[in-house]
């Protein structure tokens, strides 16, 4: 499995097979300079070679590589001795950035109600921090539910004990309570019958609900709910799981829900009579959702659907995460991709441009109806809520914010632009091209699958495994654009540039993607694989 | 719940619950500047006040606090437009960082095998990361042992159908195989009989082994593998659980494996005779232990221990997972606090001064011999393995090895004259300091008890909950000396100063120690808990 590094002998001790795949994919090149919207590769003689970068750090460049300011700031701090390791002191820097997250926050959705924050250093911990947050309120909830179980129990006792109350005959058959005794023995018996089952349900493992196609992280807990099975399965045992609602199905979580609904028993007294009722309680830990998926395909949530996800989990009483790691920061034309949908998150989850593209930061937004400050005791992290990235974090929203939203209105035109060029290309090959999808920078084309096309090489190439990634290799190869397939859906190819992307761009990208349409249409998988076997 | 900024009259939306409990305890300053081993604090007419950092980023600034070769080397690698976002590429320096740290691992460990980097962004995702791996390895390892099962049952079915073999009564009646039948039937029926047995064991979720007082992270899965209570407790319900071994407990572990171990049947034949044994299957996917234990009171693990653990898992075959975030990277005079101990991991898991104050990164190693080549293709992170971290923790190792391992050297020595102003001053206060404990630069002083102090405003202190904050309040205070009680043993004050230590801030330290054990001889508790609300 030892791979050598062909320049230095050396073995190659940092992935060497993912190394190897890319090299075969002809992706295996080494960048030495980012700026704008170009990322530098080195050529043979040492010379640098632009490239049009459309991966644009999976989301994280939104205002290109190497922002001028971002640098500057980034210098600036370094240049003063920023305290960045200055853990359990005021941190100013953090509240100050919480405070401009929340003004945006509030423009966009119209509320005022407070988002507290909690700070980590990438997307993956921030969901992790906002499932945490999220399961130590179930936990509270159940704890306080518990109480009121017990609270009901005892009133009913007392109704009993004072003779206002008694235990009907339906009511003791029901729950096996056989034989003559008197109310309060019943009574009695019935709690002691019914506290191990309530017991029992409540201890049951917390579930999470998310979509089809949806990414959240590949950390212990994060990647169970990531639906791409290979990244989940082998790692099944270590965290609990999610139920994954197919897109666009309302039908689908009443369905989950009517199968994993959880109900303890509470008693109740009325008409001088004790019940027993079902309570249901919450399973359901929470239900996250990326407004536009980024690893499943570049799917947009419709605002239909995010209503009926909104409204089923008011009433089961669970709290909305929207990840909007990848949409979010304005790629689509607001700090939330959701917000234009009519989506009120419980909790927001924010990274990649956050940082600018130079530093790891993110953020777990939660709204105050949720919050527990308990958590800020229970939950941190050393690397989290420095000076270094929250300043930096503060410096982008403000290039975000600044001539009232250039970046906003930039972010829809260039989208446009890019979105014009990706639709022109799906309309003179529709036997190639399946659809594009997206919003604002944030845009997919997949084309149709080729398992079975006529061309041998083709399906050659479709039977690796890695189509979209030859296809990428293509791209940069012969025409000097980088861009991905999603992780997930490896027949879509992901267009997430920067704001600073230019028409020349577009018009490279245009020419990349025909070529790649005609070589598909001239059944030319051979070009596709076989030169790219060479680069690599 | 919220809490207002007194300069901003703004909500504070970061952390306002912390932020209050730090005021309480006198530690809410701002720090606006770092060098070296100081940090400086706003004072109340804007100046800067010198603090002496012994907290030192818990153990990420083992350098010291914007080291000038590494605030050049970041700036220059901003200048230069480093590609930080150019994911799915070659990673030279990344490569280069895994060789780097080969070297001086094989130095250490006296081997030549070699262990394969994954990198990542903080030192709890590094563990996640371990563990992922070490869980693909198991799950793996449970897939061999599935096919072997089945390759035993083949063989013996092979033998019975060629008359070779048969299935003694004995063997039927342990398996409730009843009735006259022929070997075939009964062979059918003793497969049909443990597959499914076999297969309910080996679905069992994975267990952790870790020792009582660590601490490995807070993320979803990791924290489970902490052994604070109050960590980790909320969050039981959303990952594998850990069994915690007493500290220096040989006994514990064979207890641990009797009562948690598991096995599975497989058929054999021998002497003509089908027969079913026992096999143990893997049930626990790894063992983590800190060489020092940082959170859990600064608690050094022995020779002996480590041995006593290394004969354990390689006897159960579980995977030992030396976690050196905090005792790591130089502190206690080598890269690994382990590999004086003679304890020889599979997997390292390294961090915070791997990033040199300034950057966000972190590794995992992993052994050839456990190595995985498919995880490169499950695991990964938009932000990890990035040129501007691999840069800045190449610069760092630089700095270590530098002049024949200077910095060794300095933590060595630094650490010895640390340790003698702490066992100076238990020496004088036996009253009050309990123990001292640690190695090289990783320092705890314990404090006795005070919750049955003759004092009644001492005993209020301990009834705080927060006894070492406000001794770490009054030492900020009286004497502008940064420390904080370990995370999980609040009576015990940590002591993770940089190699930049000065004789004149030990000075500082020892004055300040011995005011505190002379306050808390006095019984003047109120002065510690009284000034501190004020300053708060």
């Amino acid at each position: 499995m030892e791979t050598t590094n062909s320049e230095t002998g050396a073995p190659e001790l940092a992935e060497p097979h993912l190394r190897q795949l890319l090299g075969a994919a002809g992706l295996a090149v080494e960048y030495v300079r980012a700026e704008g919207n170009t990322l530098y590769l080195r050529g043979e003689e040492g010379e640098e070679i632009p490239v049009t970068d459309f991966a644009g750090g999976y989301g994280s460049v939104l205002l290109g590589h190497s922002h001028p300011d971002i640098v500057r700031c980034a210098r600036e701090l370094l240049d003063a001795g920023t305290p960045v390791h200055a853990q359990f002191s005021r941190h100013p820097y953090a509240n100050r950035l919480a405070a401009e997250l929340n003004r945006i926050v509030h423009r966009e959705l119209g509320t005022e109600e407070p988002y507290f924050a909690i700070f980590a250093n990438t997307g993956a911990e921030a969901v992790e921090a906002a499932v945490k947050h999220a399961e130590m309120d179930r936990v509270m909830r159940l704890a306080d539910l518990r109480g009121e179980l017990a609270k009901a129990a005892a009133s009913a006792r007392a109704a009993v004990d004072a003779g206002t109350a008694t235990v009907p005959e339906r009511l003791r058959a029901r729950f096996g309570i056989v034989g003559a005794m008197d109310d309060a023995t019943a009574l009695r018996e019935l709690v002691a019958h019914v506290t191990p089952l309530n017991e029992a349900r409540l201890d049951r493992r917390p579930l999470f609900l998310a979509l089809e196609g949806g990414f959240h992280g590949k950390l212990g807990l994060s990647v169970q709910l990531t639906h791409n099975e290979s990244y989940r399965a082998p790692f099944r045992g270590l965290a609990a799981q999610a139920r994954f609602v197919p897109r666009e199905n309302p039908e689908a979580l009443r369905e989950i829900h009517e199968r994993e609904r959880g109900a303890v028993f509470a008693l109740t007294v009325s008409g001088g009579r004790v019940d027993v009722v079902e309570r249901e309680f919450p399973v359901f830990c929470a239900f996250l959702v990326e407004p536009v998926q980024g690893e499943g395909g570049i799917h947009v949530l419709s605002g239909e659907f995010a209503g009926e996800i909104q409204r089923f989990c008011a009433e089961i009483d669970c709290p909305v995460v929207v990840d909007e790691i990848q949409s979010g920061m304005g790629r689509t034309g607001t700090l939330l991709a959701s917000s234009p949908l009519g989506l009120r998150g419980d909790y927001y989850v924010l990274a990649k441009t956050l940082g600018g593209g130079i530093a790891k930061t993110s953020a777990m937004l939660v709204r105050q109806a949720r919050y527990r400050p308990e958590f800020e005791i229970v939950h941190s992290s050393t690397f989290a809520k420095d000076s270094f990235s929250c300043t930096v974090a503060l410096k982008v929203l403000e290039l975000l914010e600044a001539d009232d939203g250039a970046v906003y209105r930039a972010a829809r035109e260039r989208g446009a632009a890019l979105r014009a060029v990706l639709d022109g290309v799906a309309a003179d090959f529709p036997e190639q091209v399946r659809e594009v999808r997206g919003a604002g920078l944030m845009q997919g084309l997949e084309f149709h699958d080729q398992s079975a096309a006529a061309s041998d090489s083709v399906r050659e190439l479709a039977a690796t495994g890695l189509f979209g990634y030859f296809l990428a290799g293509h791209l940069l190869r012969e025409h000097r654009v980088r861009t991905f397939p999603t992780a997930s859906a490896l027949n879509t190819l992901r267009f997430e540039p920067s704001v600073r992307l230019s028409d020349v761009e577009l018009d490279r990208l245009d020419v990349g993607l025909r070529d790649v349409c005609r070589v598909l249409a001239a059944g030319d998988g051979a070009r596709l694989l076989g030169r790219a076997a060479v680069a690599g």
